[in-house]
């Protein structure tokens, strides 16, 4: 019985965390597209003011049950992976 | 007309941002589900094992724009915020 919802659990963990991974993947390549799009008008990739405003929408939606500074410090780390793959992107342009 | 593509994208940026936090806070809700049932049958909150087999299920699926070490570091970091909720819970239980 225990052990029933255990792995009724575990599943839907599972599930949580490939539609997760989705959703890091295209957020990647929306990051991508909007990267390219700058670069095609000379604008900066990195915008201190929009990431701030990125992380204000989210923070007014958080609800629990993580601490807010919680949510800041993934979300930091999100932006910055995103920030990382757009210098690699820029750096395989460089070499070409 | 690049400002329009550039909002366009923006906005579902915005989007994937919520869908994020939602499933990341379904997750630390499952997580604490799961922390219950295993607390009731006295096993150990800490898996290393089933954390393995979590993350190597995502890294099956994972086919970028991230490098697999980028998405590996990632869930770690997922994985420590749920395991010190647990703990929040269980010192919150504690004080009670």
């Amino acid at each position: 019985m225990s052990n029933e919802q255990l792995d009724k659990l575990r599943a839907e963990l599972d599930q949580v965390n490939l539609d997760l991974l989705s959703l890091i993947n295209r957020r990647g390549q929306l990051v991508q597209q909007i990267g390219e799009v700058k670069e095609k008008h000379g604008m900066n990739r990195f915008d201190p003011v929009r990431e701030r405003d990125m992380l204000n929408k989210i923070l007014e939606e958080h609800n629990g049950p993580f601490e807010y500074s919680t949510i800041e410090h993934l979300f930091k780390e999100i932006f910055k992976m995103a920030l990382e793959l757009q210098e690699d992107d820029h750096r395989k342009a460089l070499l070409v």
